[in-house]
């Protein structure tokens, strides 16, 4: 029934990095949205699988082990539980995430 | 882990309308895409939320008693759990939704 404006969000973030804004909660999920500009740090979730949307820009999201995941936008990418992640962004990007509503994406919070 | 190339699934459903994919899984939610053209039906999900994404076109989601929600590419929405609504899109439109994997989008699967 409620229909919600990212670009309002994108406006308050205001291109601060790393300071996800809770979006929308479906049920026992959270929708956020975040800038990403530079590199945020290397971190994992025990139980959580991830999903990351690229609203605007483009990211890389490092991946222990594995070869990068480069998204642009309109694109999107499953981290899942337990791998360690870093993602990062040289121009920017605003990216929407889809995580469990008790994750707060703040880094390390295993 | 996994870049999920939205573009690939958008061709298998090839103007298919009302006919969800399965996108990702993400912990015990299921993202789907699917092409919305013409009207659907009036249905409601009892116990659940759904989000929806509008990744390509417009649509509009009649929604009982309330008023329309148009949404245009890039714009997202949440129906509550229990709000009878109707999706429609007269040009046609690629639409994100995000929902409990037990959901099934065929209509009236309460």
């Amino acid at each position: 029934m409620t229909k919600i404006d990212l670009k309002d969000f994108i406006r308050k973030i205001n291109n601060k990095p790393w300071q996800p804004l809770d979006v929308a909660k479906v049920n026992n999920q959270i929708v956020r949205i975040a800038y990403f500009k530079g590199e945020f740090n290397w971190h994992k979730h025990k139980d959580e699988d991830e999903l990351f949307y690229i609203y605007e820009g483009s990211i890389t999201i490092q991946v222990r082990n594995k070869p990068d995941i480069v998204l642009n936008k309109g694109e999107m990418a499953l981290i899942s539980k337990n791998v360690e992640h870093c993602p990062k962004s040289k121009r920017g990007a605003y990216v929407l995430m889809f995580e469990p509503a008790i994750l707060k994406s703040k880094g390390n919070n295993i």
